[in-house]
């Protein structure tokens, strides 16, 4: 049994998707991040960076949502989330998962938590304002340079589409419009078709 | 034949010690980040992100150091880099990388690329000076919470380690004593006594 600790809005919501999406029997708990229970002694030890997602197994605890990811897709190989049978092609599904949580998500997260990197509240509205234009030129490489279509990798659907999937639908709250990225609004189309995207979305 | 693009005091450290421990036969070569090698065109077509490390391999090129920890790792398994045959262990190292990638580097960055984020020269200003006290508080957290020693995965020496070696070197421009941290201070004078490790460092 698996546990994922998320909220919504999140990247968890990835990790949620890759469970449904596995076959595994998961549970999904909420964390009350409005009303700081990400800093409660409970969830401290669970998480000790006082984060979501993080996702509880027999073995012990996963967080990084890159991590998590490929956890599911190595244990559940039948669900085929990610290609697990040549270094090369798992690196590229590790790379692209990697330069949404280390450049993509970092940008997003300078429109509500530039307090993580500076104090002075000019300096956070300075943050803030810059949002749009470098969520707008992160999606232009990934459209343009990684994207290759139907899916992120190709013809297979994998973790890479769902983690991209999390991260697109906060553009809206980003001031930047997905249709501007045929691919990646077409893939958006797509899961939100999909039965199992729309059960963990209505789960959430 | 693996060529590796780095530059020097950057996180592609982490890659090329990987290759040199590796026992893989590759090529390291220098792009001149001062003199802007990285955003001509040349560079571009091997890395549209413009950034090091790029690792260029016989199926493609590969970018995000995680991801090419993680595939040095399992092209080359003898060289016993990381807990490959376990998904959870896997994913661990997986989750130690990615914080550092996701939330390290990025801390770090804040330094002497603010400009990423914010235009305004004060909010650069303002990010620059908390810089010492964020990398404090990531260097604590993996003190305590994420390593377990001898090295960070415990009594195997691998990836992790490589990469923790890599940032940590940045401490001391960011104005972080390292002996704060007994067990990372431990890996890195352990390291430095390496033959590879100086093999590595007097090439870059």
């Amino acid at each position: 049994m698996l546990t994922l600790y998320f909220a919504p809005h999140s990247c968890a919501l990835a990790s949620h998707l890759a469970l449904e999406h596995s076959g595994a029997v998961y549970e999904a708990r909420r964390v009350d991040l409005a009303n700081g229970e990400q800093r409660s002694p409970a969830y401290l030890r669970v998480n000790p960076k006082g984060r979501v997602p993080a996702l509880i197994t027999e073995q012990g605890v996963l967080t990084e949502t890159p991590a998590i990811l490929a956890y599911i897709a190595q244990r559940f190989p039948r669900a085929r989330l990610a290609p697990l049978d040549d270094p090369f092609l798992f690196a590229e599904a590790q790379s692209f998962n990697s330069y949404l949580c280390s450049t993509v998500h970092v940008a997003h997260a300078h429109r509500y938590r530039g307090h993580r990197w500076a104090d002075d509240p000019a300096a956070i509205e300075a943050m803030r304002i810059k949002v749009p234009q470098t969520m707008k030129a992160c999606f232009d490489q990934i459209e343009n340079d990684f994207f290759r279509g139907p899916f992120v990798l190709g013809e297979q659907y994998s973790i890479c589409d769902l983690y991209l999937f999390t991260v697109s639908r906060w553009l809206p709250g980003d001031d930047v419009d997905v249709n501007w990225f045929p691919k990646v609004a077409a893939l958006q189309r797509r899961m939100l078709a999909d039965a199992a995207v729309q059960k963990v979305l209505a789960a959430q």
